[in-house]
Order: structure tokens, then C-alpha cells, then sequence
């Protein structure tokens, strides 16, 4: 096992590892564990070969696929967080930086020997990628998840508009998201929801999404799914994230 | 009953209009109300003549404490916040829009007349002012409360080294804070914790405060106290603050 340096992780990444393996907060179950699991229960009434989690951080819900599906994919906009899942994957564990007050932090392991994906966790293969711009070779799967993603995409429409393409016949499309549109993100023109149409109608995302898939998908299910972001030991960003699961016809 | 006009609001006095007057989110009580109340508790062994909230933000806590005692001052740095207490307490109504998704939002209305100090709040008197740079004018409290503000003073030493001099005998000075401290609000050198000293320990903001006010006060208790702060209707701030009640000597 090699030597971990916590200096590597930078604020972000510690942030993530500690959102995707860290403790609960305010008795909110690990939001990429509970998106795993809902991802194979919805899955269960089609193959569970292939599964790609687009926009996996740091890999968590990667991992907890590996328990079901033969072969997973998991790919970031960030190669730093990439470089995490690796290191876990082949390090076994890894030391991040909790942030308590100040300056002040704490330093915290993640150890892969004590999660059920402890073996599992070699089906999965990372990459760095753009979800808006996606390699050919990233195909046939039945299951993409794309947690928290579209409202971080310079371009939803480039992800959304192409990703039947990807997912085999009856397979599941996952998303979930707090829709927290930001212009520094996503040019206001390219929102799928949150705003009001030409008409004059108020346009939410699940909406928008309606709109983008439904030629190719039917929609399962929503489920609401909170999630808790740590950033001191006192501050939390405390978010719903509305799930919607889309079946390809 | 003067008309109210929704764009006089900027977006942070809505978040503040929210958070001291809109509904309770993930069962946490209001937060200006909750820490009224345990500061009228706190001060029932003293008297209850003069009270101070500076940092009051859009004015619930004082509000809230009009109930109780004779005379209290409000005080801001914002102008717009002290505006919108005055147009409460003149207009009894004040509209805000609170975020949805997006650029979508909702007309939220506070009507005075559906809260208990709805005839005590011509009590207050609302100022804007720099905790760090008082007005001699403002002293002789039985009781000084300055929820969240300490770590988003620019000098808080300006603040805590002086603030006995305004308080009665016997009066309190209730603090509440998350202890967020960044440099965007307070120069490192400043922070009262979050930071190892010259001896390599580790000083958290108690006993940075307890520094700074041991000579003039005893401390009589501390709490934990939650807020939510809503960002859209799925995001949220959820944050644990620490509440130190001092009686002066």
C-alpha cells in the first residue's frame, strides 16, 4: 500500500470524498449510496451488464454499482477527482481534509476494506470526459446515472439531446438534480427550466426534461432525495434533489 | 396603508426577509425568534429595560423582544435592512420574492398583524451602525444580543473590548455564531478562532471569546442553536450556531 499525502486533495476534492464518504449529517443517508441503490433497484427489470455514472466526483456510486453491474464506467469533468477514485481503487485508501473551523482541520481516512464494495470495486474503470461532448466508444449501457450533473453542463441540451444513443433498449437513464441554475455555469439560454417561456409559462425543469426526452424515454418515476454538503463542522449546504428515472423505448 | 412594491427588495433582504419571517424548513424553528426568546429567558434575572440587537438584520429579534422590555435599539451595518424593518413597523406589510428555480419566484407577503408583538413593535427604534465603531449613544442595556455577527465583522476585537462598557451590571451579552470565519469579511489576523497559536494549539472561537471577555463577564451557558437559510426551493444553508450567553460584572 502506498504512502497517501493529504495535501494532494485539494478543497474541493476533500469536500466531495467527504460528501461521498463521510459520515451522515442530520441523519441524511450518503446521497451516492442511496442513487446507487435506487439506480439498481429501476434497473432490475432490465440487464445489469454495462452501467456508466456520468459525473461520478470522487466515485462512490461507481463503486456501489460494481456490487450489481458486470462492468461500470465512471466518468468526471475533473481529472482530480478521477485521480481520487483511482487512488482509492488501487491504493485502498486515501486521506482527505475535513474543514472544522478556520483554518482548522481534521484529517479523515477513507479505507475501501470497510465498504461491501471492497472487492467489487475493480469493475470500475474511470475516465476524465465532458458529459457535453462524450467519446463514441461510450456505449451500450444498461444504466447511465447522471447525478447532479445538468445544472452544471455549459450546455444540457448537448448531454440530454444524444444520450438515448448510449443506452441499450429498456435500459434506465437516471438523473438527479437540485436544478440550481447559474449563469456561471450554464448561459441562462440553455436552462431547461426555471424561467418563464414566450407564452408567459412558468417552465420547471422536470419540464424541460419532459420536453428533451420523452421522444426517446418514458418517465418511471421522480423521487425526491436530499443531500448534505459539509463545510466547516458547523455549515452545511442542505439540498433536495428531485430523482427522475427514464426507461428507453 | 402605503402600497409595497416587490423590487424595492434586493435579493440578500429577501434571503433575510426568508430567514427572520418566512416558514420553518426541515422542522427548525425560526431562528431571530428562538434566540429572542432564550435571551429574554436569560435576562429574567436582571432587568429588562433596554435591549440591544445589533446585527438585527430586517428586525424579528427586536421585534420579538419589544414583548418583553421597555426599549429596544436595532442596528445594522445595511441600510436596506434597516429600511425594511422601518416599512415593517410603519407599513405593517412588506412583500419579498423568494427564490424558486432559477429566475423563478414566489410573492411572499409579511403582514405584522399575524405576529404577538404586533403592538409592542413600535418599541424599537432602528439605526444603521458599525458594531465596530459605536456611537456612544448606544449603552446602559440590560441586555445586548449579536446573533451571527462576529465573524462577519471586519475587526471583532473592536467590538468584543468595548461592548462592556455598554452593558448594565449584571446585564447580558448574548453571542451566537457558526464560527464561519473568512478572510472576504475578516483578516486572518483577526479571527477570534480557527487558527493554532504560537504554542501549536488549536484555538476554537470560545476560547477566543473567553479571552477577550472573561475580564467583565462570567459565562453562563452555551447552546447549539440551528438555522436554515433557503437559496431556491430545493437549496439551503443548514448551519448549527453557537450561542455564548456572558453576564456582565
Amino acid at each position: 500500500m502506498n504512502d497517501v499525502n493529504i495535501y494532494e486533495t485539494d478543497e474541493l476534492v476533500s469536500q466531495y470524498c467527504d460528501f461521498q464518504y463521510g459520515e451522515d449529517i442530520f441523519g441524511v443517508e450518503n446521497f451516492a449510496k442511496v442513487c446507487a441503490q435506487k439506480a439498481i433497484g429501476y434497473s432490475k427489470c432490465t440487464q445489469q451488464g454495462k452501467a456508466l455514472d456520468i459525473g461520478c466526483a470522487t466515485g462512490r456510486a461507481s463503486f456501489e454499482l460494481t456490487k450489481v453491474f458486470d462492468h461500470v464506467d465512471g466518468i468526471d469533468y475533473s481529472q482530480t477527482f478521477i485521480d481520487t477514485a483511482l487512488e482509492l481503487q488501487k491504493n485502498g485508501r486515501i486521506l482527505y481534509a475535513q474543514n472544522r473551523e478556520g483554518e482548522l482541520k481534521s484529517s479523515i481516512l477513507v479505507d475501501m476494506t470497510m465498504y461491501s464494495f471492497r472487492d467489487s470495486c475493480i469493475k470500475a474503470r474511470f475516465f476524465q470526459g465532458d458529459a457535453c461532448n462524450l467519446e463514441s466508444q461510450f456505449n451500450g449501457y444498461d444504466l447511465i446515472m447522471a447525478t447532479n450533473l445538468i445544472d452544471r453542463l455549459y450546455e444540457p441540451q448537448l448531454f440530454l439531446n444524444t444520450i438515448h444513443e448510449r443506452v441499450t433498449n429498456g435500459g434506465i437513464l437516471l438523473l438527479t438534480s437540485p436544478y440550481t441554475w447559474r449563469e456561471e455555469y450554464t448561459a441562462k439560454e440553455f436552462w431547461i427550466g426555471g424561467y418563464t417561456d414566450e407564452n408567459g409559462d412558468e417552465i420547471l425543469a422536470l419540464e424541460g426534461l419532459k420536453q428533451l426526452l420523452e421522444e426517446n424515454f418514458d418517465l418511471l418515476a421522480t423521487e425526491e432525495v436530499p443531500f448534505v454538503i459539509r463545510e466547516t463542522s458547523r455549515k452545511f449546504q442542505h439540498t433536495i434533489s428531485q430523482m427522475s428515472v427514464w426507461r428507453r423505448r
